[in-house]
């Protein structure tokens, strides 16, 4: 096969990118020069050497520390350790993170659970998250799961079942389950919101 | 003036409407049998007749009941008199009341105050909610007053301009005042929250 | 019914209103002071009055010539009499003859033939149509016949439909039947036009 | 610098991404297995090897005859070689060839002059193009230069300077210079046309 097909058929599988926006990606590569090229080959050569998967919460980070397998955040002592929340995805935890609201560790998860997946533990790190808690609830630590899914149906789908899934360990070691708060989001009209975000809002006044 | 040129220069002031879409109404119209015109000459006209603002709430309702002035929201006994809802316009009190989940009684402002607004009290019923929570006040019913506003700016403005003007009122009878809560509404994802929600969305959850 | 509900539904007929926008109509109104409403009814009430369908052209004009039932243009004696330039309705005929570039007459047919209609007559003023081309034919005015109806697949269908129509009579008048040219468009760009119009395009280069 | 970090600014300048979308490419790598970024990196090593650009119409092509350095079109002897279509890239070479309407030979200008550009020769292959028309215009071959650029304003403006670059050159040898056809594309209405298409419309009616 040519490489600009296979190219064309490559950048079509990533998000958000059609046919048509991935022949001009092939287009503008050729337009470049070679070195613009050989920047984005070296780039992405490295970038599996240099990043990795925290075994700890999941996230990809760059691999600096060169004695510790795990990320510099779940190396950060100084965050509470009582408080894990759980998120779809590495986007999802940045966007946490990057509001400085968040001062617990993190886990995860690396997607949804579509609301009709028949194994919906293929889809998610349900396994390792139960070892974790499993873990950390032996030491005693771990006091309150916060589970930061979107309010999209599958990720409500997702909230549900993992909530589920981690009921009886929770309750074995005394630790709580919560979920985001519900309500007006920044933005949102008393006009066009929909009941559920009226109910929420109303409960959940101050 | 040409009736066709006044009737776009009027539809052209309606919500949402454009010189192009007024000027398609108008041939729409011309194009519709006369029947349909009178039908709508009709509504227009009996609108006003039928319909009147309340004097305690504001909104405008069907004047049904000719032995009171005050609409049915207003004189049902069933709802909660401890609680006042405060909101911009009666379609936003149409949302809030469709969904169930409010049982006290409401006040419609009747607008925002922009931010850079300079005669505040010319945009709201200011006045007119200051007396309201004074007068039941005064009688010990009232005890919540909630801001039931959208989380625009110019929503967020209101709630502050109003609460700052409610607070000297409120404190002397003890009422509280409360804004609607915040957080992830129906369908947010984490990945696209903005700061604000991110918190409030921590804080309050559940 | 109440005249709300009424204007309501009234108003969703309009062409691209909703209900919601429908019910913000209503609301507008009602916030507005009487005199507004009134104006409305005003104008509403005279545009059948004023307005009227030219039996030449079937536009609708504004009534200001007591002495003749036909409209300016059809009055206009300084256009070219061997042209006429058929339309679907009255806003295109005004987008045209805002150009500038049409000085022969126009015939509105009111409407479009949908490719799936068991009665096309019913759909647009064929009869009309094929009346004056008849009576112009005979005198041996009328030259050429020019569809100018949109690309759009019902356009395409009624301008074939039409043409069909017509042909017999033209045939036996001499009259040329012809259609808009096609090409490129203002604002078209060559990586996104379609194999018809890249032909049309290639064609009638010049 | 990070190949993450490096990464993002890479994808960031493909055309139509911005630094969010580009964010998302990159975890979309870091989610796939190895082999995917693998045939990445191959197939971005091959392109440059493969591709090639044609001497003779500047288009990008498969380098799979190795004899010759032109390009399949240029080599196709059935073409027309009285006929020379000048476009603006690639893809616009690409989706004409693919209607099929198109049987002489082309030109890739490389893109666009921008209205206020002081230097329109370093934006479109100018002089390569004066070259190739001076040369195939001795021989007598030359017949026609269709000058195939989108009626956008830069297309225009472009179409507007390379004609008049052009234009001693076939004068000389009596070439004639076209443009494409204007008129209503497909899905074109009449409602929305401007003046511009209106008067072509009517002016290439047929």
């Amino acid at each position: 096969m040519r490489s600009v097909d296979t190219l064309i058929e490559l950048f079509t599988k990533f998000p958000g990118i059609g046919p048509r926006q991935a022949k001009r990606f092939v287009y503008f590569l050729l337009g470049k020069n070679g070195t613009f090229t050989k920047e984005l080959i070296t780039a992405l050569s490295s970038l599996s050497k240099q990043m990795r998967v925290c075994p700890s919460c999941y996230r990809f980070f760059y691999r600096e520390n060169t004695e510790s397998s795990e990320c510099n955040i779940c190396l950060d002592t100084h965050r509470e350790k009582s408080y894990l929340l759980v998120v779809g995805g590495n986007i999802d935890l940045e966007n946490i993170e990057k509001s400085g609201y968040w001062h617990g560790y993190y886990f995860v998860l690396g997607g949804n659970i579509p609301i009709l997946e028949k194994n919906p533990e293929q889809r998610v790190r349900l396994r390792e998250l139960k070892a974790k808690v499993e873990k950390e609830g032996k030491t005693g630590t771990l006091k309150e799961i916060v589970l930061a899914l979107s309010t999209t149906p599958d990720g409500e789908h997702t909230a549900s079942y993992v909530k589920g899934a981690l009921e009886p360990i929770a309750a074995q070691y005394g630790i709580k389950i919560s979920m985001l708060g519900r309500g007006l989001s920044t933005g949102a009209e008393i006009e066009y919101s929909d009941n559920e975000t009226i109910k929420n809002a109303l409960q959940n006044r101050h």
